[in-house]
């Protein structure tokens, strides 16, 4: 790890790092006990993977989430999000490929903008890419802190983006989307586990995800501190434990051949694009 | 409100959403008390604009805000951003347009497993446009867990995209990032406010935000609702109260002639969105 120039406070800033991870090339897995509730609900977070069980979660309990999720700050008090709430296992596992009894569909959406304003008689610019960003931006805030109020109130939950896996227009079919300014970004399925998880899963947390003052791009041996973490089963990082029966030498080499090599981008523009584009979000190409 | 039908439990949902609205139109601006720690964190969080004060966040309270912060979900655990940390308040005022001590900067980045990979001697597809949302998904989730953690603990922030505004190529000169595969999308400033904020800002709760079982488009009474709920000044959903002495009939009137009337995107291609090529997101456009 390259040490910057630092003096003072920083200095001691960049120390504690470094003594904090009790090594020079990463924080270790383990860490202090998280210090109130609110710590402890965010280091408890998990995510069930398909088996929810059918126990219903209590309609005051959903009203308390959505309260939650709309504190979220977000850009202009514009709150250019909708959250479509279903209870219907069936059409939720047509949007998500999960079953569950209780989805909340995070939606980064102009039209309750674009329709007041022309209500008032007002002008209504078309969002370019960065009003989607800046808005999918408001939507994901507002998602993660339903995710945390649920765990508070004891309701695990799965984000998924299964809702864009296979064809993308069955949103817009089975919610009767607008076709223009809205774009379905996550999926929050919540619950109860059938089973509990056999293990609390890991994350990286040090040199490359946490830089401090400038981008720090890692070296070989921060590189190999990085492989050796996802290989070592008791820090749960990776997603399965049988990649050598299935011949790599390390996690990271079936992660990258097997896993995410499947996902081959065509040169040119995915239904995921097009779909960006009809709803008007792509600069200079409006559909 | 266009009541859609419904059976069973599922009739109990929308009505009970509807009772709780008080109303056929909205939920009302005041709601339950919230039942736990966690809960009250979220609804205790507020925005501070550029008036925190001189004292520094301890150096400790940083790091369990960043262990907290990488605890979210994210898809297959890839963990595709990259936190850069600032303490230096001329840096931070450089970047964000805002002065506080302290700045998380979060940014959707697949250059540490573009750079692990090539280690491995393994492949690496480019990453596309739905590749970046998820990657932006997976970064908004940590940040918005980082501001609870911080809330949590007495710390206060300020969410901002102001490193959008000016030269955004300054991002990369200043902090170094690499040319492709990286995109800084959200600046978390943290610390202590200088003076207490005068009230608490309301948030839209009902129709138009949250939708049951399909996207519902507002009707006129709905939509006259929502202008009302602006136009009420102790609701505090709007960014001003001057907005008749400027000639305004409704809040939402200045809001979309005067503030967000400003952003008149161009035609063509913005430089938002040339940076977002240049880093590689665009679909068929990679530069």
């Amino acid at each position: 790890m390259k040490i910057i120039e630092r003096t003072g406070s920083r200095r001691r800033f960049f120390r504690r790092g470094l003594m904090l991870g009790g090594g020079l090339l990463a924080v270790p897995a383990t860490e202090a006990a998280p210090a109130n509730e609110t710590l402890k609900a965010i280091h408890s977070l998990r995510t069930i993977h398909g088996d929810f069980s059918d126990k219903p979660v209590p309609d005051e309990s959903v009203q308390a989430i959505l309260d939650a999720s709309v504190r979220a700050a977000n850009a202009s008090n514009s709150q250019t999000y909708s959250i479509i709430v279903s209870r219907d296992p069936a059409k939720i596992q047509k949007l998500t490929g999960y079953r569950a009894n209780c989805l909340l569909l995070y939606c980064s959406d102009h039209t309750r903008s674009a329709d007041v304003a022309k209500h008032l008689g007002d002008p209504f610019n078309p969002v370019n890419t960065e009003g989607f960003i800046t808005s999918s931006t408001n939507t994901i805030l507002a998602a993660q802190t339903a995710v945390i109020a649920a765990k508070s109130m004891g309701i695990d939950s799965l984000l998924t983006n299964g809702i864009h896996r296979g064809d993308i227009e069955r949103l817009w079919e089975i919610l009767e989307l607008p076709q223009e300014g809205c774009f379905p970004l996550i999926a929050l399925l919540l619950g109860y586990p059938k089973t509990e998880p056999a293990y609390h899963t890991g994350r990286l947390r040090g040199p490359g995800v946490v830089h401090y003052e400038k981008f720090h791009r890692l070296g070989k041996d921060e590189m190999d501190e990085i492989v050796r973490q996802y290989d070592d089963g008791t820090l749960h990082i990776g997603l399965n434990d049988d990649w050598r029966q299935k011949g790599h030498k390390h996690y990271l080499d079936w992660y990258f051949k097997e896993w995410i090599g499947r996902f081959k981008p065509s040169a040119g523009e995915s239904a995921f694009f097009k779909r960006l584009k009809k709803c008007g979000f792509i600069d200079g190409q409006r559909a």
